[in-house]
This record gives structure tokens, C-alpha cells and sequence, in this order.
């Protein structure tokens, strides 16, 4: 079986091994311990130990670094026979983005004399940029192979740092929980690669492309750590004081708020007036997406509730009307529905974020104006332009994901990667040893399974 | 089959629609940022950021969170027909109940001038008063329908707060972890309701009201959650500094001693010597209950040894003697047990803290005892007396929870809530769309499945 | 069957009751609150109350916390048939560990005036030690009652506090994840046991000495939280400020780097190019182990990122070649292989821990070398002599390891503790009550299992 094309005997290790080889010598060469890190620079200053940033933002990042590595690899557990991929590759991609991303933020808004610095907010930050790979793994799970998935990570990490560096730096927008950065660049990179590698016959997949009652239950583990941690997730790397703690709550109340809208509109759609699993899987989750750029700001709990309720319906409908349409008519292959997750809550989020920051007063913002709109503060320009700058943040993210996306997607169709073919798609069994079910049946499953997959496979 | 009386489509989209719209609209009307959250308010004064409620509180709210939507989420999910409902609703209610609660508790002792402020220390109480209402789910567990459960979440929540008002407000009852404004009230109320709530042919849908191997596994992971995070519940909303440090840490003695007496009452009094996962997945837990309201009294680890172990000897006791007469002599169907590891803990910790407060003197608590006793170091009252109110505050919480659930319980007798047949409950697929256990045998099971539903429900 | 030897119902209530109550009397002699847990000591000075030590270590002890009872519970429930008593056991001789421990260390190394004072960093250290009985357990399990688990664990804690006292205090050895004090001791001291305890017969048990396709999943949740919470663990007892911050950074890359290693070493030696989730689940954490001595040093990124390369390659192909080299010829039986996870790549840490040490100059550490190397700081020896002292430290572990565990191993071979037959290990229905697997079959299954055992046992 040692010629089959998804065997990873050689490409695996040698992509893994040379990256990881190359990633070590770039971080010798290029990183540094930041202020807060470094044993020499921390102790010259007068600070409290209190002081350091590592008691403002370690709790956030732990929570976050759930999110991405347990959030994220259990939200896609629900296939039936793809939990260890999920899971697994979800684990490898996520190690090596953000080791990549420290690098690529780094160079693009992070160089002092030449030098990376780093703390815990660039790690903060590259698990944000990581989560954004996620996402797009997201759209293409269960039909590409981990050759595929580490290329699609390299490129997509280095376009997410530059579209980063043009919103952040060069417009001055505002998205402290990534609405824009995060979830729309994600979702939309991850759908046009998936219109890339579009499979005609991927239908010949599809008994295994559902859950069963268990991998549900796996699923919803992922998804209450996203829920339940994304309050940490939008005030991670927000100002410290009064901006942490409202963006934590703004999004508490949105989530919730999002969580009802959720259950009443898959039952209201849903065959029978029964829940599906599927949009509280993952739609209820929708207000922390939509709040991302809005949450530091003023936006007030009735505000956030809104946002959520209307990110949660809108999340439904999406999985219920718009994914079959995208499938059948536009040819896009959507596995875990990031379209209705990330992709239109994320546009949401970026234009309630537009709106309200158009809106922000003096009057309303106080001495916090310099945390949340520096450039309005310092009166380098007014809110309206500020609002303005958000939505021209949208649109340039939009096309970067869109361009991006349609070149990175051409990179991974070249044959030679090992991905599977049409017919075993969704199969955890051609990158992984596999055990059989149940102690008793075991040999008999495995045999079977094992001879299915070597017919399939040739 | 639109015309079953479990059919969710019209009752529950209405009713989380309808009560999200109202709880949005009551936000709008009354809800304001506190004095941490406000940009302009929290930048008036000279705080430094770390003084900032914020990073006192907010890892313990994170900690919160989890016990209450994976914590108890997953501990429901031991029944094996019953795991997507479990999580689910728990999902439901508790992100319905934290927004409700935010007002309730508001109007009752948050009210700043016609307006309710909110910040990371009423996010915890909302949290905290969820908690009860998901013990009292425990209770009436796979016998009720959403819009039931929603409707008894609605009344629950006021009364939480009303008898929260008197025992911390009225009566000056200190209560930080919840023995009694939580857990006894939780519990008593759940059962009430579910004695009114009685169904004589329960023992038709016995066979799965039990677990299966996997779905203990998952339940366990609800339990360990509650477990660790317990010292975090506790204190949560104790003062700063000593007081949430010495909460935290008698939590953690307390619970490490009720496991011990488990995991031994468990063997001495179960089947044959063998262990009972009941016991392990609740009765390990009794320890967090009983020293809630002790836990940040000068109690010692000693002292909340003892305690931990007298909860852990209760519990089991009362899964294996007391929980089958309350069903066969007194008709209370406790689907979960939560007299055992809520109620009967609940009390205890109630009795603990009154004598542990009577003992308080000037000696031992020094500067703290206006942390702990602001009445007693004010000289408003002796110690005496505030142990006296600590007893009289669980007759109010016991007062509260009988006649509340009875009125409740009433309520939710009405036959308009779609709750399910008795031959029907502990069963998912009633209200969800349920995938089949095995690929292979998907059609089969399924098709199954649907044929038993459709006949017992119709 | 009362008569059968694995028959838990007096012996393991009696070790359970009886050791507690001991817990709990000598707890009430020796144990106090200290300075910042206490109500009277606390209020006595002029401390704010963001210097209470809570607020520095509180977020990394829930994080430890959740390693040892989820990470450790969950990662071992890979085993098919053994799931209960891997989450279970776990859960209880931790919770005994952790008690025993507060005792052992504060007599070994926190006793003031005759009373042991006690804090978050106490308890932080108590987890810590539990973390080497756990280590321990991976070797033996399966093959060991309850009663037997507590007894190694009552002298496993007291050896810890010995080697840890020799280490800490006498030698002035730093080991702040404990790469030696934990790793390197845990695992040998469990690998000799395993050796003591040595089982000709074993293969008879071999059919349930595997995983099944959901066991890999779960045991993946605990794998996940030791990965993510890893940087939590290593920097828990650093000092305040720079060095917890460094010593979570490095080992954040140090695991992202050893995740790739492993990844690619899996699928290059591994059956057809598949990959093994036998690595996945541990050799991914083996950079957490080798960077815990030298994590809180300036290792910088780029050395942390080597020494987490290294320690993946290293236990990947520990898993692959020497593991059944092991078992074969040395007749250690290492059910979750230890060896691999915590054995090698802890003596890999202490190694580059020494190094770390001897290159420490004032040039790079300035005004932090006090944090990091007291003894040096204080010119009471000079860097050389540190990393020598360090070397001798991993000499001191191993030979209390191996000579501690024969003496332990040799006690627990007394056939008085219930363990099971060779025919019947890695078998949950010895010690527990176990449910079917599947509603339809109960009756069925459970009549086999029960009969099988039955006939086994006897």
C-alpha cells in the first residue's frame, strides 16, 4: 500500500520537520524577549511586579488558547468518522500557525532595531491569527489531506499579518475581537479555497459527511468552550482597566441574547418543529462573532443583545437556506458551514462596528476616547471618518480574503499533496491508524474497514 | 406528525423569541455600566487599571461559567437517550436565566437611581442564580418540555432573587457560596415541582433512565469541572484579597475530604463492593455545597475537612436509602438525585455556617471581620445574633423554595407545554433531530427509532 | 461472589475512612492558615489588596488543577474497557495525594514554629506532587486496585517531599516545572514498581489493553488540556513578574515545537505512512516535561523551540522502538508509556536545565538573576557550580526513584490489596458497576460481561 497517493510516509515528515527546522532558525535569528519577559530589561524599571502584563492578559490567553486547541478541534468532531483529523490536524495546524504568525505579526507591525518582541499579548495575537486558519479548515473539512492543510497555514498566516498591518496600522481601524480580521478573512479565504477545490463527486462521501449521536455530544464540548470563553476571546488585547471589562461583558450578553434567537429559529425551521443539533452547534456562538469589532466599544448591553439576536437569526437562516444554495448553485463545498458562522455574522460585526464608532461622542467616551479611538482622541480625525475607515476595513478585507483565497486555492489543487480522492473524503482511517468500535467486534470491523479503504483508495 | 402534542414548532420559537425581545427591551429601559465598565466614569478618577474590578474577579466569574454550562451541562449527560437535551436545554435555560437574572437581582439590590449597574460582580450573580435554577432541572431532568423548563426558569429566577434580597439584605446573612440561596433553594424548589409534577407510569420510559458506559464518561467530565472549579464558586464574590484566597482554599480541602468519603461509601455500601459511578459523578461534589457559606469564615482546613467528609457520608447515604423512598413513599421523582447532593449538603451548609458565624470572635478575625461580619465589626450585632440570623435565613430559603415550587409546579402542570408521555421521556429524539449510533447501521436504527416515537407519541 | 479477592467492599472503605480521619486529626494539629490567607494577619499590614498572593497564582492553579484531574483523568481513558477506573482512580488518589502532600512538603519544607502555614503556593505544590503519583499510575494501570493505588501514593508523596527537600533546599537546585522532581521521578518511581509488580500472564488481558475509536477521543480531552494549560503549570511557582511571564512564553513554543516533531515523526515511523494517535496524545507533551527545569532561564524562544524538537523526536521513538524493547527484555510493563512521555524527556530537561545554568551570566540576567539563581546572585556560588548542583540533582532523583520504588514496589506485591488476575486487567466491572453499551443490548451485554467475569475472577 506503499505507493497509494495519500500515504504520508515522506511528505508529512519532511514538511513538518523542514518547517519546523526552518521556523527555530528564523526565531534565532530574528525573536527577543520583550520588556515584560526578559529578566534584564524587567528588573531596570521601578514597576510592581503587578504591573507586568502578565496578570492583565495570561488569564485571557489561556482561555483563548482553549478556544483554538479544544474550542476549535471539538467544534468539528461532530463527522462521524473524521473525530481524529479533526481533532488532530486541527492540533498541528494550530502549532505551527502560531509559531508562523509570531513571525509574520512581528514583521509586519512588532520590529523594534530589527527584532521581534515578544509577551504574552504576541502570543495573544497569534492565536487569533491562528484562529483564522482554523476557520477556513473549517470549509474544507475532511477533503483535504495535512501536506494540504500545513501550505494552506503558511500562506494564509502571512496574508492574514498583512491584512492585519494595512486595517491596524495603516487605516487605524479599530477590531479588537476580529470581526473583520478574524472571522470574515477566515471564513471567506476558507470558502473561495473550497470553491477551488471544488469535487464534483464528492456525493460518493456523503453517508460518512454527518454525525452520530456521540460525535454530537463530542461537538458541543467544542462548542461551549467557544461560548463560554469568547467574553475572554474580544477583551484579550483590548485596553487594560475599563475596556477589558466592558468588552467581556458586551459579548456575555450578546452570546446569551444570540442563544435564545438560536433555539427559536431552528425550531421554527427545523423538520417537525425539533432542534437541530447543527445550528445550536454552531449558530448560537454567531453573537460572538458579530460583537468582535463593536465590543470594546460603547456600545451598551442592549446594544450587544441586539447585535446578538440579530447574528443568531441570521446564522440560522443561513444554515437552513443560503448553505444548500451555495452548494448546488455556486459549487461551494461548505463542511462545518463557515459561512453562517463566521463569514456573515463577521460582516455584521464589521458594520455594527462602523456604525457605532461613527457614532461615538466625547460626551459618551470621556477620558477612555484615547483606549478605544485614539486617532478621534488626539483628534487626528472624527468619528465619522473613523466609522468610515471601519467600513473601508471591511471591503479591503473582503478582497484580500476573496484574492488570496482564489491563489492559495489554485496552490492546493496541484496534485501533490495527497489529499483523498471523492470517494473516501470524510475518513479519519486514510491518515490514521484506526481501532475498530467495540472490543468484541473488533477484528471483523477493522477487516472490513481496512479492505474498503484499500479498494477506495487504489 | 404536526399535529403532536410534543411539537415544538409554534410554542418554543414564540417563547424565546417573545422573552428575548422583552429581556432586550427592559435592558434598553434600565441597564446602564457600572462605575468599572463606563469609559467616561472609570476614567474620572485616579484608579490605577489594576485596581480595576476586572482582575479580581473575572478568572472566577470564567471559572463560573464553566461549572455552569459545562459543569452541569455534562453531569446531566449520564442519562443514555438523553445527552443532546442535557447539554442542550441546560444551554437554553441558562443563557435565558443569566439575563433575566441580571434584572431580577438588579431591581432587588442593584437599583442606583432608577437604574441597575452592571459589571463582572453581577455577571457572577447572574451566573449564581442560573445555578439554581439548573439544580431544580436536575430535578424534574427528561420529563419536561423547553417552553416548561423556560417558563419555570422565569418564575424561579424572581424568586431567587427576592429570597436573596432578604437573607443578604434584610437579614444580613452571609451566604457567598451559595449553600442556601442556591443549593438549598435549587433543590427544594426543583423537588416541589417535581413531586407536583408526579407521573404514575414513569416506570414505562425506566430503560433509559440509566446510563450507558460512554454516557458516564461524559458525565464525568461535568463533574470534574464542577469539582476543580468549585473553589472559584465559592470565591467568587467574597471581599478582595484574604478572603477570596482563604474561600478558595477551604473549598479545596473540603472537597478533597468529601471525595475520599465517597469513593468509601460508594464501596461499603453499593453492589457487591463495586464502586457506583452515581456516587462518584455527585455525591464527590457535596463537599464544594456544604462549605458554601462557611467557606470564607475562619472555618480552617480542618474544619472544612470535617465538613467535606460529613457531606460526602451524606450523600451517598442518601443516593442509596433515602432517594428510593422519597420516590416510592413521598412520589418525588429526583431525576438527578439533587436532594442528595444539593439539598440535604445545602442544609448542612447552612447549620455550619450559623454555628461557625456564632463562634466568631474579635481574636481570631481581627481587621477581617468587616470583610466577613460587617454587622458584628460594626457592633450593630454580636456574633451570637448573626449566627441566630443564619438560621433563621435557611428557614426563609426552606420557606421560600416549598411554597414557591408549589405554586410553580402548578403552573407547570397546565397541559400547554408539550412535555412529553410518560412512555416517552428521557428521549432525545422527542425535540431534537437525532442521528443514528453506527454509519453502518444508520438506516436501519434510525428508521427504527422514528417508527417507536411516532407510535408511543401519537 | 463476596468471596472473590477484588471484592473492594471492606477493604477499600477502610483505607478510605481511616486515612481521611488521619488527614483530617493531623491537619487539626499542624496546619494553619499563612499570612495572606489568614483574616487577622492579612488586615495587620498595609498591603494592598492586589498583593495578596491569590491574584498572582490563583488563574495558574486552576490551570494546574485542571491538568491533574482532567488531563491526567482524561488522557488515560484511551484504554477501551477501563475508562471508569481511569477517570476514577485518578480522581481519587489525587484527592488523597493532595491532602497527604500539604502535610509532607510543609513538614519537609514549610514548617513555622511547629504549625505548617498554607496558601495558593502550597496548594499549587500539592498538585504538583500529586502530578508524580499520577505519572506513576500511568505505569502500573490496569494491573492495580484502589486499595493499592492509595498505598503507593501514601509513599510516593513522602519520597516527593524527601527528593524535592534534597533538591530545593539542600542543593539549591531550581526546578520550577520539575522536569526532576516530578518527571524524571514519577516516572522512573513508577517504572520500577510496574517492574516489581512484573506480570508473566499479561497477554491474557492483552484484547483490552487497547483503545477504541471514542476512547481516543476522550483521552484526547486530556491531552488537550495538559498541552494547552502546560505553560500554566511550569511557571506556577515562579516568581512574581518577569519569570512567571518568561517561563509560560518558552514553554508555549517549546510545545508548538515538539507538536510538529511529533507529528512528523508519527508518520515516519508508523505503519503506512498513518499516523499514530499513541503519539499524538503524549509525545506532543513531552516538550511541557523537558522544558520545566529550564523554562523560568532566558532559554530564549529559539532554545525552547529546540528543546521541545528534540524531546518529540525523542518520545516518538521511545513509543516505537524502546518501549517494547522494554517490556520484552526488561519485563517493564508501562501500560501508558511513561517512560516516553516523562521519563526520557524529564532527564532530557534536567540536562538542559544544567546547561542553561552554567551558561547563566550577570550580562543577561541583570537585576532578575536574584529571581532565577539566588545562590549566584548572592555570589554564594558561581554559575559552574550551579548547573553542576543541577546535575547532581537528576543523579539524587533517579537513585531515590529507583531504590523508592523497589522498597514501594516490593510492599505492593503483598497479595492483600485486590488487584486483578492477569487474565482480567484493563477491565472496569472488577472494581465498578458498569451499564451496557447500548440500550437495545443491555440485557445481553451485561449478562456476557457479568458471566465473564464471574468465570475469569474465580
Amino acid at each position: 500500500m506503499s505507493g497509494v497517493a495519500t500515504n504520508m510516509r515522506v511528505k508529512l515528515p519532511a514538511i513538518c520537520l523542514v518547517l519546523q527546522i526552518i521556523l527555530i532558525i528564523l526565531f534565532g535569528v530574528l525573536v527577543e524577549y520583550d520588556h515584560d519577559t526578559d529578566a534584564k530589561l524587567w528588573h531596570k524599571g521601578n514597576q510592581s511586579d503587578y504591573e507586568n502584563d502578565f496578570y492583565y492578559r495570561y488569564p485571557s490567553f489561556q482561555d483563548v488558547h482553549v478556544m483554538i486547541f479544544v474550542g476549535f478541534g471539538f467544534l468539528m468532531t461532530f463527522l462521524q468518522r473524521y473525530g481524529f483529523s479533526s481533532v488532530g490536524f486541527n492540533f498541528l495546524i494550530a502549532a505551527f500557525s502560531l509559531q508562523w504568525a509570531t513571525l509574520m505579526q512581528g514583521i509586519f507591525h512588532g520590529f523594534h532595531g530589527g527584532k521581534i518582541h515578544i509577551g504574552v499579548e504576541s502570543m495573544i495575537n497569534a492565536d487569533f491569527c491562528t484562529g483564522a486558519v482554523l476557520i477556513s479548515f473549517g470549509a474544507v473539512l475532511g477533503k483535504t489531506s495535512p501536506v494540504q492543510l500545513l501550505v494552506m497555514a503558511m500562506f494564509e498566516v502571512t496574508l492574514f499579518a498583512i491584512n492585519e498591518y494595512i486595517l491596524l496600522s495603516l487605516l487605524g481601524a479599530r477590531d479588537a475581537g476580529g470581526s473583520m480580521t478574524i472571522h470574515t478573512f477566515g471564513a471567506y479565504f476558507g470558502l473561495v479555497v473550497t470553491r477551488v477545490l471544488y469535487r464534483p463527486n464528492l456525493d460518493k462521501s456523503k453517508k460518512r459527511n454527518s454525525s452520530v449521536y456521540h460525535s454530537d455530544l463530542f461537538a458541543m464540548i467544542g462548542t461551549l468552550f467557544l461560548w463560554m470563553f469568547w467574553p475572554s476571546f474580544n477583551s484579550a488585547v483590548t485596553a487594560h482597566g475599563d475596556d477589558q471589562h466592558r468588552t467581556a461583558m458586551n459579548t456575555y450578553y450578546s452570546l446569551a441574547s444570540c442563544t435564545l434567537a438560536t433555539f427559536g429559529m431552528s425550531a421554527l425551521t427545523a423538520h417537525d418543529g425539533k432542534l437541530d443539533m447543527v445550528h445550536i452547534q454552531n449558530a448560537a456562538l454567531a453573537g460572538g462573532v458579530a460583537i468582535g469589532t463593536a465590543g470594546e466599544m460603547m456600545l451598551t448591553p442592549f446594544g450587544s443583545m441586539i447585535v446578538g439576536f440579530l447574528a443568531g437569526i441570521i446564522s440560522v437562516l443561513g444554515f437552513k437556506y443560503l448553505s444548500p444554495f451555495l452548494e448546488s448553485k455556486l459549487k461551494i463545498q461548505d463542511t462545518c458551514g463557515v459561512h453562517n458562522l463566521h463569514g456573515m455574522p463577521g460582516i455584521l460585526g464589521a458594520i455594527v462596528g462602523a456604525v457605532t464608532a461613527a457614532a461615538a461622542t466625547a460626551e459618551i467616551y470621556g477620558g477612555g476616547m484615547k483606549d478605544v479611538f485614539p486617532y478621534v482622541a488626539s483628534q487626528a480625525r472624527d468619528s465619522f471618518k473613523q466609522g468610515g475607515l471601519q467600513a473601508i476595513s471591511l471591503l479591503v478585507t473582503l478582497g484580500m480574503a476573496l484574492v488570496g483565497g482564489l491563489i492559495v486555492g489554485f496552490i492546493l489543487k496541484l496534485p501533490i499533496y495527497g489529499s483523498p480522492s471523492d470517494t473516501i473524503c470524510y475518513e479519519d482511517s486514510i491518515y490514521w491508524e484506526v481501532p475498530g468500535e467495540e472490543e468484541t467486534h473488533d477484528d471483523q470491523l477493522t477487516t472490513v474497514r481496512a479492505e474498503e479503504v484499500e479498494k477506495l483508495n487504489s
